[in-house]
């Protein structure tokens, strides 16, 4: 049996295509540090659960395909409290974030058409845009430069009439950049100029570190019609397995075109919607707390890679990745390697694979992306591990050539 | 701003876009009986619950991609109970059936190919094909033949080079058609012949009346490599709300290809596949019980249609829905009129549109769909109330003329 091109072009999750290895590593009794994936260890909010457990309904039934009223209202408080002024008839509930971005590609592209993403992106934009026949045009960014942007007349040179819009993560997964307000600027007068839309994807809003100010695609009054805000509850409150999120547009018109698209798949679970609302109570000071964990093992994690020979990587200011160049042949192979061959006392660590967040072919080969999403005491273990591990790799190259 | 083409041709689901009459009826304070959507009246399991209560862990965590092991074993002993044999690594659990749908349309089919779908069919065929881009080709059946398929030779005109598939519902909604063995083989050679693929939609595989005997396409051993079970809870355990589904398949090859686009959206609630999980333990009983109800609902509808003048209606064999073709002008706009300018007592009824399960232009104008998810007593009340008003509606037409 033949299979479709857009599905046979799709490569396999960068962050979970190397789970064979950890399970056969774990079935040998090694202890891995899960770094590879942004599962958080922090605790959901309890009300989640509580609110869920409150149902009382005797018939599980299809929820509105918009999303709950409830569920709505709360999210529109909260980016008014933001400064973004989202109504409840501006949002629609998705299956996470996901769901969002498919439904942003799809409302905006055409089989062929092109986003513009600054590389390196998360990975399973590649997998949305290739399953709608969406072709992601990179801009490409450098470990060097913090991975901000490059000059405007270097992103205008890659707009074609095909484009159709710039996806932008803010604060970036797996940079952790946050755009600065002119960086953004300049965005927004290429989409007015070039008539495209801005699909902003703020899942880490929360997560900004040093004190930087941040500012939302959400803030700029000029663009307000063709910003498409993807976001979700998974990091911000922890519940990446309850699989809400919302797509948020001032545009009705473009929000009528989602609500079809919505429609088709029915609605959103309707438990999950209703431990959601629950979450979006949380008080401030969860959200605090959560920040200035991860602004301390962000220091933990990026205090130790610099002190690694040949290891470059861009301080993160936000959300809870690192993208590191690593002095090896191929990091992917590495970390193969630290699952099969590798261990200190029993114990390794695992990474996703560069290659896959970039859509330029080469490029991330000698990169992983490492996420900070275990306390200070298991950071300093894996890394730690990283080093010795990093010393004794066979493919190990000099910095100089790594550089 | 601008859509793309694919958004801009989706039709709003012909289920739902009449709520916004229905919602300013209710307002006026008329009781409405919703025979319009598919949600049944029936309680979900208690088990359901009972287990999303009993789960305790701090983190909201990720699932796997492909879904919890716990419930892809509880689906595959539900399947060989059924003499389908779909172990574990054949099945990947989905946000309901329709992205088991979505997915299969994505790994089949490149924008423009072709499937093959008898109408009229579940209107969301129409959306999960278009946003992606697949072309439905309707093979036409008829109220007069009970919806049974037509004649190989002409199913076999339809086929070009690109066609990847046949969909087929069985039973069928919105007809309640059950296929007999002999169509079965019919679409089985033309798939083996012609290299297609079966996607057999058996969400209502449990509601078949009348003591029939069912096939499913997973009994068919000359195409397991080419069958692609859709399935869902929703139905079967009255659980609407979970949006637990899965896509089966003894194709690993297949399977592999459909991993890459659930890797795409991470995973399914977490908390969904534990309760779903329990419901496939929910005992035998329930299900025959709900049957029985079903198949008295059924004659309960059927009886009243029959004895209404220029109605006509195949006696539905499965499902909880029945088309019926009105002796009216416009069927979509005499449901507009009995939610704004009718009621019997402060009493009317919902029902869908008929056009909207019919990919060829014109058809089912005359149609629509009731779904017989209310008890006998309101049924019973429903046709009545649809009876005086056929007799009051300004756009009747002849009987005659209506056949």
């Amino acid at each position: 049996m033949k299979f479709s091109e857009r599905v046979r072009a799709l490569q396999s999750s960068p962050v979970r295509r190397l789970l064979p290895y950890a399970e056969e590593a774990r079935a040998k009794g090694k202890k891995i540090y899960p770094l590879n994936i942004g599962q958080p260890d922090i605790k959901t909010p309890p009300s989640f659960l509580e609110a869920i457990r409150g149902f009382s309904q005797e018939v599980i039934a299809y929820a509105t395909s918009q999303g709950n009223n409830d569920l709505r209202d709360a999210m529109s408080a909260y980016y008014k409290n933001f400064d973004i002024p989202l109504e409840r008839e501006d949002l629609i509930v998705t299956n996470g974030g996901s769901e969002a971005l498919m439904f942003a590609f799809m409302a905006m592209c055409d089989p062929g058409d092109e986003v513009l993403i600054p590389e390196p992106f998360y990975a399973n934009y590649n997998a949305f845009s290739g399953a709608v026949n969406v072709k992601v045009q990179p801009i490409t960014t450098k470990a060097e430069e913090g991975f901000h942007l490059p000059p405007r007349e270097e992103i205008e040179s890659l707009i074609t009439p095909k484009t159709k819009g710039i996806l932008v993560a803010n604060p970036g997964n797996p940079t952790g950049t946050i755009y600065t307000r002119e960086e953004m600027d300049m965005l927004a007068a290429l989409a007015l100029k070039h008539d495209l839309y801005i699909v902003a994807d703020e899942v880490y809003r929360e997560f900004v570190y040093d004190g930087l100010k941040y500012t939302s695609f959400g803030h700029l009054p000029d663009i307000a019609d063709r910003v498409i805000i993807v976001d979700s509850v998974s990091k911000r409150y922890s519940a990446c397995g309850a699989r809400i999120g919302c797509i948020g547009c001032r545009n009705r018109d473009f929000m009528a075109q989602v609500l079809k698209l919505a429609q088709g798949r029915l609605c959103v679970p309707t438990l999950e919607q209703v431990g959601a609302t629950a979450l979006y109570s949380t008080p401030k000071s969860y959200l605090e707390e959560v920040n200035k964990e991860y602004q301390s093992r962000r220091n933990t994690l990026y205090k130790a890679l610099q002190e690694m020979p040949g290891v470059i990587c861009a301080e993160p200011k936000g959300a809870f990745y690192v993208m590191v160049k690593l002095p090896v042949d191929d990091a992917e192979k590495f970390i193969i390697w630290m699952l099969q061959n590798f261990d200190v006392n029993g114990e390794t660590l695992m990474a996703a694979g560069g290659e896959g967040f970039y859509a330029t072919p080469g490029l991330g080969k000698q990169e992983f992306r490492l996420a900070y999403v275990l306390k200070n005491e298991d950071l300093l273990k894996a890394m730690n591990i990283l080093k010795v591990g990093l010393e004794a790799y066979p493919g190990r190259i000099e910095p100089a050539v790594a550089r």
